[in-house]
């Protein structure tokens, strides 16, 4: 703010000097304080965008721990293994070609333009080249780090349905088609500024972008890997395989809930003025009372439905209720973001059970909870933010839905064809923690993997 | 900021159009930069909420860990659940009821007057609009944010303590009247400027509003649920009843410490000046250093009483430091928050077996860590802090715990003669898990939840 | 920024009231919106230094998690045990003797002033007193806190390696001697100011000061203490002794990921320019991708190597990234920094097989990760910094080496020589946390301790 210095300076001197002086300070006056204004601005934003990242990018130890407590213990090194690889994969593919495919020259269109490697900002900028910085409004680094761990999450997601007979190196090479083409060409639609964003789509965090993206890559997944063996009788009949590990699956849970504070709060992009602070934290209310809201209408819905709390249906209740929020964290009142978490928990404790009819066998519900609710969210935004139509959210809803389905068909598809995606019946049996890490996950609790 | 800019082009331009346009830019210029001073603090006290909130809701995450790792694993999937029903339900009561009959309208008095839902600032505010949120000094919704996640926490000590025994619904029932009633009316006194504020009662983050209160809404839970089957021998003789899982309670308490710096530090409620931002700065070391001595106070004092230095003490010895610096964690000096933390840690070593001679069974030592503790920090705030009186402190912690226990006795009474409190001994036997959830926590763990 | 407001009256007013209230407005103006200006520096470098200090502090809870996934299950209590209590002594030996050890009058020497405690800013400043704080640039008690959980970091270092054979108490001297003199002493030639700054070695965030310090320490441990019974046959062979906890190894490197954040960005001790906060921004950026390139490069060479990805050695890998950026995460690019984290891995790959051959047995892995990595870290420093020299580094590295390794040497000498470092052979058979806890971690866990 040293230019606020400099411009009362002048303004002083010219008291003193006159008119022409005077005159300079006139001029010099709003640019300067403008300067620092922006300053302090640019300051804060780039904090937002840094704490936020921070907290989206513990969400991916969220989801490593949510799906190693609910997969059963053979297969729980495995899910430890590609929740911390696809984070780690997400963010070079980001890297090397993303982030640049989905914000750079998008212009209304359907794909931005292709370039290799993104560049930071200098090193230790001062003066007239930090000034220069200004007009983004924030560090192209700090907005660099929060879209990154974005798309990690919606690689994440996918990680959950495919568990326990999905191949590592299969799963990896899609995550990094998925990071790499996928998620940024449909980003660039809405966020990039593309068509979707011009026609009036309106999807604030990403129930949409992020979690049904992830959801119809999962869904064709879990399509071509078919399911676990043993998990739906030749008589129709469902075989339960239960969560091995459920306070693992409860911090995850847990950590999800915190890291979703970055993950909508942190999309205000802004926090250098009343109005943008103050919407974060409309959004931060909202977004906590649309997961309770899930927690509680889910306890309630079993209680009267299986005379039981299950606990893990629970947890998909807050999940439920955080991704329906997403898409319009900011418009509603609290009570309205009670009652759209709620009804995203009731409708995944509807589709479980109609997915298992469907022998579409989902490990950890991540169908229902990101797909289903991330639909319901980006649906039910229109109710409460006039700006939006049901119409345009229906076109941008179907849109990322069959692009994705038929992008994810194709690429699970070819692997399939190819390197294989899933692990022999030996080894499913044996547990991929045996078969593909070499380390079991718990070598000494009880009969551990040889049981289920 | 923009205002400054204006401020500035008016006075610039003042210097040529003569003294009549001078003197409204001596007018313009108090009101104009006045605003932008307020505007950077008012977004910098909001972002204090905003931190403080969600490093307070990790706690719910922290209680949530701690007690599932304490309890024995029969009952680690109704503790896992019980810790994330009681902190949604705690933000639902506080949204409809709690929140305003805490903070509106007390008046010195010993009640707020009852209002139905809490309303957030307005979306998007520019101008005058978001000029108008100034005199409130921060965002309303950062504000109801981290008053929510404090009522959270005091719902959190009673699940520990009737871990084991307690029916859900009931336990859920419990909470919602602690949320929406019993802490509010409570918090009002102090916290809502009612009749303890005015007498001068001191109590900086809640060692007594809220920890003492949930100590002893849970001290009347355990009178009235009564122990353990087979805790206590009809001998006298203690049956211990190991915790089931010791690195996910040490995670607990880790994750309590690290949400406590947001509990103590953003109680400061400001950090926009100087002074404020030092003194959260103090709030940090200090908290973190009651912390410490707990823990080192614990270690020797187990050495010397047992030869053998009990992890689960030790990590109740942090716990009592934390909750002992939470009535005063701003004036004492590093050394003296050391001391105060280390007095806790005894307090605690010395309580738990004396609990245990009553015969009162507090599954996770929530009594001797929350509410013992949490007086012990109250009284001596004098002792640091000039501008309190050991009365005032004893009259404050008298009044908290005969409100507190004698509310929370007739809303336990009520539960237990209408729908019981009590699991039956069978299924106590059998564990919460199967009884009540339908989910076992470990399923594949050896001998698992048959054993204990 | 009641100032600005002052300065803008004065100078409106001055308007009016001619050239001698204008000279006196010319006078105060620099003053006062150099102090605004400064002002709101200070809290935003405070802020950084408090979110800054509290991810670091998280790392805490992540070596404890990550150390007690990784030793047999009969060792996890007292893993657990050792990881918070060191975090608790760190501190209390940091404030009493280590912060003004390191950081007090070195003058480019060897050594701080001794001087004992170490006091904080005094409580709510306002107006001058406030303002005198303005020179630091930052709240004083921020600065203890940061500082604070970096030796606390140290500390743990040591803790993985020495696991499952050496004794609580010794340890605990250890870590006191460490935090207290080791730490700070040779903490003082860098951050100081002492005469290794002078000669222009840079170590931006503390490959060497922290990490090396940490590993040197741990290795002369090792080298006393001598490795597990049983670990190497006497054929040359290496038995393998599992790790208990593989998603809990796994949430200690996503926490530690996490902290680093903190650790590398809050390093920059600023954020109150637009320069300075880029440069946190792209230092998030650096650090991630650093642990991503770790990651994904142990995976392929473990793939290449075993045909097996196991999955220790990938978290290995991402803490091997991570403390390779952190002697220079600013001057990279992203490419780079994730080709300098890749390497990282790798030197760990390659050295873990190596120390088996030596026989030292380091039970997480710290050695290579903390020691190895700080080294390579540190040396690649010029290859992006043109401020810095390779022999420089050189002479930094090796001189910390020889002093943290002979003043360790000493120090575990006499204890050895005295009260002795290492449990019985029996206690060792029977684990630690029976012989020296008295507190099974997961009693009710199949075999539990029995087994390995």
């Amino acid at each position: 703010m040293s230019k606020v210095t400099l411009a009362l300076l002048v303004g002083a001197a010219s008291l003193m000097a006159g008119p022409a002086l005077a005159q300079e300070a006139a001029e010099a006056a709003p640019v300067a304080t403008g300067e620092a204004a922006a300053h302090t601005q640019y300051i804060l934003n780039t904090l937002l965008f840094l704490i936020g990242g921070f907290l989206v990018m513990w969400m991916a130890a969220g989801f490593a721990m949510l799906e190693a407590g609910l997969v059963r213990s053979k297969n729980v090194s495995m899910q430890s293994m590609k929740n911390i690889s696809l984070y780690a994969a997400a963010g070079i593919m980001y890297y090397l070609i993303g982030y640049n495919l989905m914000y750079t020259g998008v212009d209304g269109g359907y794909i931005g333009s292709f370039s290799l490697f993104y560049a930071l900002d200098p090193v230790g900028l001062e003066g007239a080249d930090a000034a220069a910085l200004l007009d983004t409004g924030y560090s192209t680094g700090s907005d660099w780090f929060f879209q990154m761990v974005f798309v990690a999450t919606a690689a994440s997601v996918v990680s959950g349905t495919l568990a326990e007979r999905v191949k590592l190196w299969p799963f990896m090479i899609f995550t990094v088609v998925l990071t790499a083409f996928i998620y940024p060409i449909a980003g660039s639609w809405q966020w990039g500024g593309g068509w979707l964003s011009e026609m009036g789509f309106s999807d604030f965090a990403g129930s949409t972008l992020v979690h049904s993206v992830g959801g119809w890559a999962a869904l064709a997944g879990a399509l071509l890997l078919g399911a676990r063996k043993g998990k739906y009788g030749a008589d129709g009949s469902v075989n339960p395989m239960p969560a091995s590990n459920i306070p693992l699956a409860t911090l995850g849970t847990f950590i999800l809930w915190l890291g979703w504070f970055g993950f909508n709060g942190a999309s205000q992009l802004a926090m250098g003025t009343i109005g943008d602070v103050s919407d974060v934290s409309r959004i931060f209310a909202n977004t906590n009372m649309a997961a309770a809201g899930g927690v509680i209408a889910a306890m309630i819905l079993l209680q009267i439905l299986y005379k039981k709390v299950d606990v893990t249906m629970v947890l998909n209740g807050a999940l439920a209720g955080l991704v329906s929020i997403t898409a319009e964290p900011l418009t509603p009142t609290i009570g309205e973001s009670i009652i759209i978490g709620a009804i995203g928990a009731v409708l995944v404790i509807i589709v479980v059970p109609l997915l298992d009819k469907l022998k579409i066998d989902d490990v950890v519900g991540a169908i229902p909870v990101h797909l289903v609710c991330g639909i319901w969210g980006t649906m039910v935004v229109p109710f409460t933010n006039d700006g939006t139509s049901y119409a345009t959210q229906f076109i941008g809803v179907i849109s990322y839905g069959i692009f994705t389905l038929v992008c994810s068909f194709i690429v699970w598809g070819i692997l399939k064809a190819t390197m294989g995606i899933r692990v022999t019946e030996e080894e499913e049996y044996m547990g991929l923690d045996k078969a593909e890490i070499g380390v079991e996950a718990y070598p000494e609790f009880g009969i551990g993997s040889q049981r289920v």
